[in-house]
């Protein structure tokens, strides 16, 4: 088996010897840019939610369509990113109390944005804020995981009271994450919850106008909605954060088409069994995640394959997924044809089923040119340093 | 909220901040001094699989029970342990010819264990490993993942015959991984296939026998099966992994108590929702994984809970579970009279699914008496450490 053999005569820079995690730079720029003019044309602040990419360097790639202000989902990875050069964060989770510290460190060094839903935790950043910070209430529009339920009037009103009694936290906005957008089955619908969640976000604000508070902003943006609607005008800002690399859950959604997910992961092939058309690959759980997608007849769909090519990867192969998972294994179902094709020691690519854990688990990134770009999951362990 | 409030006046010396893995030392230990007891019983060869602790730290524990080989699920793993003394390791992943530098590094080492299941790779190995390594043949005994059928005599036989051939790789044995023992309901199944596991690997080695080779050693050894079972002196060595940590899905299969499960992640309440019995725990897909375990009714389970206590953490609270996980929110349902007790800003305990996965995502253990042990991932990504 020779180099060129087993990566099918591709002539990317790549020397991948185990999962790896590939990242096609110009697809993931066209989907900042998409966004970022749709955000333009429609005049509102553009903050991604960078817990997808999670790197700095990628981070970077915004800069250049004007992006200033940022969306993390934790304290950590708003330290990450203050340190890379961001100054205006959200930090897009409701505030965890222990870690004032941290929240203080960041308040004192940037314009800080946090969620509240609860007087206690008001009452708390009043007594232990060092430094002033922006705060958000967080509005549940329908999805039910977090945040005050929008046709709670009173409830908004009393915290934002709260709010206005501390001498430390300015009154931002009224923020919404309406995930209930990833469990829809077509785009209508997904315009359906958008609407929803424009108008129950524009109710809440109006029960704190008529309360004597000012005009307060609202911030909306889950990565279906945002690619799916074409104007967010009714909204002063958006925070998709996926869309910079989609994956499968958006393809099935309409949120992308498959030539728009950015990254993969190259697996290399380390059995066949053709007596049951499948392979083994070098890739799974601890890489892939055991995110799936649930098919119409039942089947669990762990990925889907593609041949590695000259400038990155091919078209989805049919009849070809991954079908189950271990630690390390990854099982590919697939046909005779492409069991035939392929040789031990060949690399695969993986579609992934959600990309917003990918690196998290691989770490780094390594682009079709060749760059191998850092993450914050390469950093060590914050009580780790002193061991690397 | 004082700290001793928040952490309802624990004593263990931790400063729970963030989703952080706790390590009853005690537990482990325990079990595996139960496990090693009964391989001594047995009068077989325990080699632990270690990619359930991938930690040097507590794979030091395990030299005071008469351990000195061991098996790991990567040549990455097997390198990290290596380099931490271990001079005896199986490779129990098919052989990934991609990273045959890594693998004759460590064949230049160390006694290394390498499993086969395809001509091609033999006749690779044949060319390429420039030092002797031990080859396990892998036997597929029903749980259909890798392997040769049991029951395909001649491609057992020809390829122990290509082995032989070789002048750089030993026949060690016949190898299999009766995986297929944790989708079973009951205590009478595994020990089913228990029996179906020993019949079918003394069958392939029977056959080999027949074909003149001298007795090869047959080993095996499932989490399941090696804690229901109760001798192993039909086989030469058992590789149980998870027995170490043990988790939710063991405790349904009947491996575990509830007490034997040594490992829990502490994670911080950041909101309640009293009018549907429900916390926000910051602690979701990317510390706890998306393992779950499917309830009678359907209900999906990502953990059970308890509380923090003085040595370490109290009993499973009744019809309490984390429901729902993103990536860094946990959901946890419970009753009413939980939700009163608890305040945002304490610590709830979150008992894992599967404890397999956790030392990858959480890279370090803090153990109860307030030591904090890393794990091979809390090491930097092989391409990043010049970034540390």
């Amino acid at each position: 088996m020779s180099k060129s053999d087993r990566t099918g005569g591709n002539a990317v820079p790549l020397n991948i010897q185990e999962p790896t995690l590939l990242l096609d730079r110009r697809k993931a720029i066209r989907n900042i840019a998409k966004m970022a003019g749709k955000a333009q044309k429609s005049g509102v602040r553009f903050r991604p939610h960078f817990k997808t990419h999670r790197s700095a360097r990628v981070g970077e790639w915004f800069r250049d369509f004007g992006v200033e202000a940022i969306t993390v989902s934790s304290v950590d990875m708003a330290i990450y990113f203050a340190r890379h050069g961001w100054t205006d964060i959200t930090i897009a989770f409701p505030v965890n109390v222990l870690q004032i510290h941290k929240i203080n460190d960041l308040a004192r060094e940037i314009e800080l944005g946090l969620l509240v839903e609860s007087p206690e935790v008001v009452h708390f950043l009043s007594k232990n804020l060092a430094f002033k910070a922006n705060v958000w209430i967080k509005i549940d529009v329908g999805y039910g995981r977090t945040g005050i339920p929008w046709d709670r009037a009173a409830a908004v009103e009393a915290l934002a009271r709260e709010v206005e009694r501390t001498g430390n936290l300015g009154l931002r906005g009224l923020l919404t994450h309406a995930g209930h957008s990833y469990q829809t089955t077509s785009k209508e619908e997904i315009r359906a919850i958008h609407e929803d969640s424009i108008f129950r976000l524009r109710q809440a604000r109006d029960a704190l106008k008529q309360g004597g508070f000012p005009p307060v902003e609202l911030s909306t943006g889950d990565t279906p909605t945002c690619s799916i609607v074409g104007d967010f005008s009714a909204v002063d800002e958006i925070r998709p954060g996926n869309f910079v690399f989609y994956d499968l859950k958006q393809l099935r959604l309409g949120s992308c088409s498959e030539e728009e997910i950015a990254v993969a992961v190259a697996c290399p092939i380390v059995a066949k069994h053709p007596e049951r058309n499948e392979l083994v690959l070098y890739g799974g759980a601890v890489h892939l995640s055991k995110e799936s997608l649930a098919m119409a007849d039942g089947t669990r769909v762990f990925g889907r394959v593609s041949f590695l090519e000259r400038d990155g990867w091919g078209p989805m192969l049919p009849d070809t997924y991954v079908s189950s998972l271990s630690q390390e294994h990854g099982i590919v179902r697939t046909t005779a044809d492409v069991v035939d094709r392929v040789r031990i020691g060949d690399i695969l690519i993986v579609l992934p089923v959600h990309s917003c854990l990918l690196a998290y688990l691989l770490k780094e990134y390594h682009t079709l040119d060749g760059t191998i770009l850092p993450s914050e999951s390469s950093v060590c362990a914050p009580t780790s340093q002193a061991r690397c």
